[in-house]
């Protein structure tokens, strides 16, 4: 079938005179997770990861992926004829290294200028220039071929009330107001769909798992209007002061821009809108404000995440119950565990949708680093061997990402070393008091430590930023160590972020342990050295301690582990009882 | 004096039309340490230290240094009506924002454009520009004032031959013009005096403690020049096919270059050069090409700094054992024990100079980081209480910088338990293991994690690059957490890189304690993960364990004390007897 789609697709590159078509995993909008009106790179090439990039020329297809997909991406490629190509491995060239490589002089090079971000053509225009070749970007070639390709999403917006953002949408227009002036700006063009959620306390459901909608803003000193064919809003916007326009008035609308100073990530936007603000604008080229602000939790919003989160945690904890007490009784796949894992979130108060497709892996599926079960072609449950869930939900009150990996019965003494040391990566992470100023890249050894000194790693962040009921990966902050010249460093850690802390091990064919807390940045003790700041566990459920070798922890792994328990329990008690109680209390126990 | 001679400069300035002078402290090459031809800032401030700016206005003074010298400066500023602004305190401004402030609009900043870097002009060109002033760069208000100014230094230069450098200058110049090649450039300019020296393979002694020369040097495909006053050299130059011309001939010939694409590194050149090179040339801004490739130390300089290191460690851990035997039974002083370890260092062979002034500080005189003790103005030292001595040596082999804190005799246990943190950290970065792509600020935290879980912390890097018979603070690579946005991170280290691990803590008014090793980064396993790195020890000097509380240090980390001074006594004892080698057994035991 792809190789059907494919030579559909050379067809109309011929017809579109174009030698090399690029299609990345995006939206209008930048976005991480789109809806399946833009899944078309996985409509040409079978792959399902979420992220990837394809690349088709008259002779090859190349798609690029990350450590996370390699094991998948191999087995969804096979026969397909297109090239897997393991991004950040030795010898593999990037996206732009290879179609430097194959485009030849005078070709062009063709992609739908709308998903693709603005900084990558660019990067493109100066290549294709040095080969007297040409770029088209006005075409969406998928338009032609796809048949049956799903519409534009257009679900209903809801607002969500200050009792939950914690802040007016007047106030938050305010900041960005603040900041534009400092940064010199007339306007403000804004276009990633989390930051305009954020900003105008709206949210939606034309994304799966992405509780935003379509929609661009412009934002004026004394003007603001939201592009998005989501009249439901209209009081609630006409209440702030908010214009609304269609949603597909916006470039039409860019392009009567004249003589203004325009604040605009250009690192975030697309080319389409790069090139309809032409080079006669002055253009402040910075980070959204939003994106900033939003990721510095308010306090309302830090009172919330915490009751989402004790509420998150009563619906796992009573999933690895029945997990632990049931396998082998009761028939289990990884589809069946993980739907009624979500039947126990979808009984808590407030929970709105999964954050993302939950990931349960049964044994050396664990390997598989975004593995998903599908219906038809997944694991039956044994007990025996590791069970890894990865999981999160949305809340009025907040979002949640939580792993658990799970002995279900006899485990190797390998599998129980590997477990003990992820745990041990975590918890070091998790109890790192660090001075204010630092920032992710500065931590992620913490966890990382454990593992390089066993010549051990994961291939992935420890951590990612996490969006209150908004993206479940949310910048600026994270935990990672890679830094490149000239790419803009992971956040300094403020109060009010959340990040994960995610370490794992990935066993191909055998198994993998991933346990992951989400943690609260907050302010400790201010002396002559400065601010100090500290991690405060979001997450509360326990660590399956049938994994854990007691003589590997060190007495401070061992005091960290048993004080998360004890006030899990703590927190947990209330919600259980009986039976369930009482194996709680088991599963907390000091050891 | 110091009042007197600001007095004078005011009036200088109010001659020339200046209405705020700046001096840095710097000479025409950027050079972190200077000749005394240079000391303009010490001149008309009295502060000694080896970093900071001096801003003189009509009204007011003030001074700007670093964490290092807060204790120093505030001493040597007294009564001279000059402001201390701690660089990194909050409320404290920036040079820039100081200047921001004091300058009136329509008057003129000055400076002697020679020894101000251009990135740093530039900055200030539109700040003065914003308030419709000038700036004045063209004179040195220090000439018509500094009657007994010391004349441009002007000593004789040597050649390092191949077998203790490693590599000829025809290769080194093939490898800087791939390198410009590859960056598209027809002329490279360098005016960093330890990229000189390295590159043509010469050392010199302008510069105390610094074995480099005045120099600038351009690089065409076929075509070297070296701009120095060093006929002595000529020989040398003329077989490796370079050119030399005077010094003084530098600039004219800069204004010359018309027409060509020219490889400079602006953070690194001064504002005159700056300015000579105009408007009209196409500038590659990048850092010097030999910066990184000097930095990077080839498999004979490695063998030859193993053996400087062996050397140095003989002559300190032999003024280990005079100290610790003799205190209290000789009169010492801070001055006269630094002058002894001088003189055991001049017993090794190969020795040239020492790498740097030595901080020799007893008691609380250990709690100003980079303390200097003056023959008529330092301590007695008793067997009692800590004694600091932070001190190197050049060698033809090597430059070598070390630092140990000793007791002599009765501590305190908060002495002790210091002590013991110190050591911790030092051991912890020692011992870190990390896959290739890490940089100094992902390593960072590995020494100050023990500190800061416990709310402490230490105001300067934890280390820094080391030359090769150079300077012996050396970039690009370096162990430091703070990360600008904007700024260029600390290097990814690399094989063959030498960096100090030097934790320390500061009380003031009681005591001062740091321990220092340098690492020399090499290629460990390589596997799936990547290619994992690990630090060899270069410095082997017994870690005083009076100092250590052995309940303190974790299993893992009494490991790490007891191997190193395992090795520490195997490398030491072929050069030891008699009492002294029962000493050293003692004093490397296992604990």
């Amino acid at each position: 079938m792809v190789k059907e789609r494919l030579s559909r697709l050379r067809d109309a590159m011929e017809e579109a005179g174009i030698d090399c078509y690029l299609i990345p995993t995006s939206d209008y909008h930048d976005s991480e997770y789109v809806s399946s009106f833009f899944a078309v790179r996985k409509y040409f090439s079978g792959f399902t990861g979420s992220a990837g990039t394809l690349v088709v020329t008259k002779e090859e297809a190349a798609l690029f992926t990350d450590g996370r997909y390699f094991i998948q991406a191999a087995k969804e490629l096979e026969g397909t004829g297109i090239q897997l190509m393991k991004i950040g491995e030795p010898q593999v060239p990037t996206v732009k290294e290879y179609l430097e490589k194959v485009l030849g002089e005078g070709q062009a090079l063709g992609f739908d200028g709308r998903v693709v971000q603005a900084k990558e053509a660019i990067a493109y225009e100066e290549m294709v220039k040095s080969k007297q070749g040409k770029i088209v970007w006005d075409k969406d070639l998928a338009e032609g071929i796809w048949q049956d390709r799903p519409h534009l999403p257009g679900s209903p917006v809801y607002i969500l009330d200050e009792c939950y953002c914690g802040e007016s949408v007047e106030k938050k227009l305010k900041r960005v107001r603040k900041k534009m002036q400092e940064e010199g700006a007339d306007v403000h063009i804004l276009t990633t769909l989390d930051d305009i959620a954020w900003l105008f306390n709206l949210r939606g459901n034309d994304v799966d798992y992405c509780p935003v909608f379509l929609a661009y803003a412009v934002i004026r000193m004394d003007q603001a209007i939201l592009f998005a064919d989501k009249s439901e809003a209209s009081l609630h916007l006409k209440e702030n002061k908010v214009e609304l326009c269609p949603y597909q008035a916006f470039y039409d609308f860019v392009a009567s821009i004249k003589e203004e100073k325009v604040l605009v990530s250009v690192a975030r936007v697309n080319y389409r809108l790069y090139k309809t603000l032409g080079t006669e604008l002055e253009i402040i080229d910075k980070p959204n404000p939003t994106t900033w602000m939003k990721a510095v939790k308010n306090p309302k919003e830090m009172e919330n995440i915490r009751k989402a989160h004790l509420r998150d945690g009563v619906a796992v904890t009573r999933f690895m119950y029945w997990l632990k007490t049931q396998v082998g009784k009761i028939p289990m796949t990884e589809v069946s565990a993980g739907e009624y894992l979500e039947q126990l979130r979808r009984g808590q108060e407030k929970f709105i949708e999964p954050s993302f497709g939950t990931i349960c892996a049964y044994g050396a599926n664990g390997a598989i680093i975004h593995y998903s079960a599908k219906p038809d072609f997944c694991a039956q449950i044994k007990p025996e061997g590791l069970l890894m869930v990865d999981s999160g939900g949305h809340y009025l009150d907040g979002s949640t990402d939580i792993t658990r990996t799970f002995v279900l019965g006899e485990v190797t003494e390998e599998m129980k070393q590997h477990f003990t040391l992820v745990l041990r990566a975590m918890l070091h992470l998790a109890n790192t008091r660090f001075l204010y100023g630092c920032r992710g890249s500065n931590l992620d050894i913490r966890a990382r430590e454990v593992f390089w000194e066993q010549g051990l790693d994961y291939k992935h962040g420890t951590g990612h930023g996490v969006g209150y009921l908004l993206n479940v990966h949310e910048g600026p902050n994270s935990f990672r160590w890679k830094m490149e010249d000239g790419q803009p460093n992971s956040a300094v850690l403020e109060e009010g972020m959340v990040t994960t802390d995610e370490p794992g091990i990935y066993i191909e064919g055998s198994h993998g342990i991933r346990l992951e807390n989400e943690l609260l940045c907050r302010k400790g003790e201010k002396n002559g050295y400065g601010q100090f700041m500290y991690f405060e566990q979001l997450t509360w459920v326990p660590i399956d301690l049938d994994g854990v070798i007691t003589e590997q922890l060190s007495d401070q792994e061992r005091g960290w582990l048993n004080e998360y328990h004890k006030q899990t329990l703590e927190k947990l008690r209330p919600y259980f009882e009986g039976k369930e109680l009482a194996w709680l209390e088991e599963a907390t126990r000091e050891i």
